[in-house]
């Protein structure tokens, strides 16, 4: 292709193609259309719509365990978002959820378990990311972070038994996917996050995945954006953020 | 923890977990009771059943363009399997997408095109991945490649121009995802894969996503595996290979 005609291809996909930012919004509004937009767990359930391209995915989300303010169904996103100032660590089980993680809107170090733990691994022949778990809990990494487990049954399994034996994650996101032991998995983190109290958004069925895990992590590092910047108020419960929304719906309608 | 202590925690898991192996197996043989297993296709559906933890996504995907062999269902796998076999480069959109792509089991250079012709995407306002596909276009990366988008339906459209503009990839897989422009971007990845012969894999609807576009990449790269370690012919078309399976099964009952 010579110069001349490669412009002209820029401005034929210019005009075909739209703009990232464009795309997005359009496309979150889209999704407003169908998913409520009153309380924090709301934005959640908008994200996993967004990103599982499916309107109904946004009843498929649990939202367990609870904060200071309450176990209302926005205490997971407030504690994440809460981590997420603080600049707590994010661990991703596996590559793929870490690198669908945003690196822009926070100061969180982000890490994934997988690699650690291969002695672990090989002696007991329990999986590679169940170790890595283990191996990351026993250093400490896992008190006060945000844990995402997108991918691995299993290391949703050790991530429940890290909490059992003691260790409190700020925030919990577990959306492995598959038709073994995944469904099982997050029931058993929804067990323990309603046992010890740990805020945790997980899904029932199925579906699910490292693109979903990836989406509502940033969605909690968007609404500690919002904190930051817009003035957001986190310590609401949901009931008392629906009402407020609410009215002023209302007071718009006057 | 004590070092007695964890050392009963390995054991409780080795007890409750199961080896990722034995898991991925499982969910397999869960996933064949519901899908067919006569062509390659039959493969790259299974595995879209397996990635989403859905059985029904198995209707979902579409099979387009053609080989030497000719434009049946399995031409885009068996030219996406020799393309491994050639040890072409893999080239995903995002990095969450390459995140995906096993390194075992081929000798494939894999790449993302995110990061390049950012003066590009300055310059014109186009996305950040089309302006990167266009790129890394201008630089022959496409030409005999197996072209991979995940997530962004602007690359995918920027990948059709480039098609239209005499860009051969060995094989395509494009499963953008979400409410806008996703599902047209997929359509026209099949309507230059139609018109050009050049084999793709896409899907319909609004879901799709990094995670199966590297699950599916994945199966090509099964599939060049199954060849060259077990002999598995390629040159099939699929109604000869599914006549031959239906035979031997026959062979099987007698």
């Amino acid at each position: 292709m010579t110069e001349g005609e490669y412009d002209e291809a820029y401005a034929d996909l210019g005009a075909t193609t739209e703009n990232a930012m464009e795309i997005a919004e359009t496309s979150m509004d889209i999704v407003r259309e169908f998913v409520p937009d009153e309380t924090l767990a709301d934005r959640v359930r908008q994200k996993s719509v967004h990103s599982m391209g499916d309107i109904e995915f946004q009843h498929l989300l649990e939202f367990t365990g609870g904060d200071a303010v309450g176990d209302d169904e926005d205490a997971p996103v407030r504690a994440g978002a809460r981590a997420v100032l603080e600049e707590a660590t994010i661990v991703t089980d596996i590559t793929m959820a870490k690198a669908g993680v945003t690196g822009r809107g926070h100061d969180c170090e982000t890490r994934k378990a997988i690699g650690n733990g291969a002695e672990l691994a090989a002696e007991t022949g329990m999986t590679r990311t169940a170790a890595s778990v283990l191996e990351l809990d026993r250093r400490g990494v896992y008190d006060g972070a945000v844990a995402v487990v997108g991918n691995a049954p299993t290391a949703a399994f050790a991530l429940a038994d890290c909490i059992e034996d003691g260790t409190r994650p700020a925030t919990i996101v577990a959306t492995p996917v598959g038709f073994v032991k995944a469904e099982e998995s997050r029931q058993r983190v929804r067990d323990v996050s309603e046992e010890y109290g740990v805020p945790a958004i997980t899904n029932v069925g199925r579906r699910g995945g490292s693109g979903l895990a990836a989406a509502l992590t940033n969605e909690l590092i968007h609404v500690a954006s919002d904190v930051r910047t817009d003035g957001l108020e986190l310590d609401l419960a949901a009931e008392t953020r629906a009402a407020r929304e609410s009215d002023s719906t209302d007071d718009g309608d006057r």
